[in-house]
């Protein structure tokens, strides 16, 4: 069947579940001129919430869903949806965190290069001097460098508010950004920053994890990527992963190879947020992996 | 919302693409009274197939599907499917053919009786007599003595195939049978036969893989669940795993790490089986994984 | 070179390191005709404890290692080593504990007489009827029902106590055993007595883990095998090991999939233990993996 | 025990199997106030060879090695030896080798830079002019453009052969170099030139694995670091690795995931060797991991 474009669609919604919905939805893009490429829902029984992820075509080009979406609004409003819809192509506006170490940030950087995640980056915010991260390139992204001390803590979270809205960034990522954020500013950013925790949660909770790890014998290591909420390490889980470790490894050998871990568990959350796999449910997340 | 019953049910289907086929699908089951649980759908741009694995209840008890089932025909026919519907806890008829080694027999026998496997055993088949497998508790699983030589292999298929037939057995299990089927039994088996090949295809095909392996020198073994068909260790992939091994193991150690790996990898793809998750699509699966 | 044994023994130890120990040991070997197999060692920098594992055959039979055991006497005396030696193939006596959940023993049972666990099994001891076990076959394995309540706790463990003295047990397997042991048995049986989690620690200690993990939401759950100490869930740890899960995962499906780690992550740390491969450092093992 | 130095030492050695080859070394450390801090030794039964790697540091400063190194000679000619012994920090001088896709080689540049790597890069030599990499930092390294026909295939080699020597180049890196070596070539590199092959050898050998992949269908697809040999795929296994995959990949998503796989193995293998973790064995490799 010949579709007059090559562009596809997301469409996320999570509401509470009762019969239908799945026939509402999907009817309502048949008679729009939709095909459905992928799909995916789930019914959280314990919660009584719906979730679905729909990847869909159309036959009449409408790039803006102008037709598209409008005419969704009425069957969102009787499920009583949170949803979104938007172009898979469409590049969101991400700000990275960093301090001093950069390898989350570089794998970011260079995996946007390739293509592998689908946003602009509306700044590279550090608490350390541009000298800090010398070798790298930030392409087109500005950098900004924001110190912040016990004392200058508010004013800089004002800095950093401020240039979230200035640059329209929809999300923010810390990149192993260690500051942790204010209830204020996580509340605001609520569901659109994700932090990379250097622990396999919930052991390890707060400083040194790998510290921690190494005095407790443990025989994985792992990280975790989350949103950021007011409760530190609580936030809902989107990602996790583990490598092997033994009694050899000193500290800093787990550093090492967390990094690793770190970079990748960042990557497939960035990524999975990038391309509306990730729906909040309460404290958890409904992730529709690929 | 209160539905009359506990019972759920699962509807598979694959067909050409085209618009429209999520919305029929779904809008049916709401006005048969359905609410969809949990559902997936693929659409394979390569060969323009569309597949779709719904869970569904009733408002309305039907525990035969009395109504529902035939409701469906229409559709069925108007999108040319390849369909199944039944309930979720139907057990499905499996015969389990084994040679000497017990492992997988052992664990599938021990998974069923925990509930892991929803199934009825037809018929344990074996090319060993009874007493290889004193110590096995078959329970209500009748045992069938069937040696097997080169003289003897077409009778002795003309046997499995009469029992096959006379227990009404639906999936034939090869947990480690050594023997391979003849072209004519493999295709009169296609798509309800499975087999564990102790290697992770397509590396290692034919006799003695683990020995192989270790004449290679990989670091990693595996094993691979695959639907049976003319075409030696060339059918449709389940299911496949690995771990990681050493200059240390010797063949002997290959095969008792091989044989952790082959017994939880058939029990996936068992499972995944039992579980209406596996579709067949061309000489690949579809797996709608949980 | 011909040996004329196909015999081969194991000798661990550890000791305050200092320079010699290894040329000390290996010296002592080679003058008393043996010849190293496989060997590791190493040196914990931040407590100054060194290990040591070495394979050994010998030229001349001596079984019982009547003369290479007694002279290496006054080399651990030098060195203030802890240390074993034993004939390789030597089976350990071993008691399984069991309560309702019977997949660790069965799995145990079976390894054993697939010849992967080499050990004499001294009883199996449940806080459960023998009916709870009806299709599971012992062998040779006296079964003891050891009921325990609140009220008979100090008397249960006495029994226990006595038990594993008058069947020379040399160590004590907790195979999904709910029973917290006292501090006084757990000091009597100190690194002779293995527990198998069911999480990953230190995540989700105490009761209830994988309806810990399912509320919190994690990615991956897992199974830590462990000495039982006096501290709960705090012992040094042998083997952990993890398996991803989804949102799909209800509590049920988590004990399913549990079932498969803890089991795997059980008769490895066994196998490691009845090998002579783990050794203990403080809170902490040192695991020479082969 | 204060030991004169920090610096740490790296012997290893293979040669035909006897006994008191573990006496021998570690005798003659001892008396050369030698400390042993790690030690791993492997008999491989089936060839009868013998291998060893030992780190050890020295009670008296010799950072050149003067004394040890010479007095060992004796013994490893009368154990027939093939031996290394260097200070473990010393850098390892390493050309990098790449064609269009820059992962692995930004992943190993990034990696030195962290100090990840012990090693000097001697040149970066690539296929496409220097604009393909415009955006990665070579430091000091002096990159080439060697550009390669067919046939101007062997004039080119001969070039890189010039340069691996006037370069000093101890170890050759085909970091997704997408040229067969000739054999000429490969053998003078013998043991020394590492590739990453994007497969899980020895399943998807040759041109375009990935694609090969995803039309067999498997569910986990891989990578392998092996030594070069004239028999293209087939060299000596360092390091393999894997990932699942599913039916919704496309060959593009391979690719993607691919690259994960390829760069971590490829800087694991790389590792590996730089640590003198690898020795040799006939058409396999020890390798003694931490």
């Amino acid at each position: 069947m010949a579709l007059s474009t090559d562009r596809s669609f997301v469409l996320t919604l999570s509401c509470p579940d009762r019969p239908g919905i799945v026939a509402a939805v999907s009817s309502y893009l048949f008679r729009a001129g939709g095909n459905i490429l992928d799909a995916q829902q789930f019914d959280d029984g314990e919660t009584g919430h719906f979730f679905m992820r729909v990847v869909f075509n159309l036959a009449d080009p409408d790039p803006q869903l102008a037709g598209v979406k409008p005419g969704f609004v009425p069957i969102a409003e009787r499920f009583a949806m949170a949803w979104t819809m938007r172009d898979r192509d469409e590049k969101r506006r991400v700000m990275l965190l960093v301090s001093k170490f950069d390898h989350c940030l570089t794998d970011i950087l260079y995996r946007q290069r390739l293509g592998e995640l689908p946003m602009t980056i509306t700044a590279v915010v550090a608490n350390y001097p541009r000298e800090n991260y010398a070798r790298i390139d930030f392409g087109d992204a500005p950098f900004h460098y924001l110190p912040v001390s016990r004392e200058t803590k508010a004013e800089q979270e004002e800095k950093l508010w401020r240039l979230v809205q200035d640059t329209r960034t929809e999300l923010v990522v810390l990149a192993r950004y260690m500051q942790v954020l204010s209830d204020d500013l996580a509340t605001r950013l609520a569901g659109r920053c994700i932090n990379i925790h250097h622990s396999f949660l919930p052991g390890f909770k707060g400083a040194k994890p790998y510290h921690q790890a190494q005095i407790r014998g443990v025989k994985l290591i792992g990280a975790t990527a989350h949103y950021v909420t007011g409760d530190l390490d609580e936030g809902p889980i989107i990602e996790q992963d583990v490598e092997r470790i033994t009694h050899r490894d000193t500290p800093d050998d787990l550093v090492r190879k967390g990094r690793d871990i770190e970079r990748r568990v960042l990557a497939r959350a960035l990524r999975h947020h990038l391309r509306d796999r990730v729906i909040l449910n309460g404290r958890k997340t409904v992730v529709f992996t690929d």
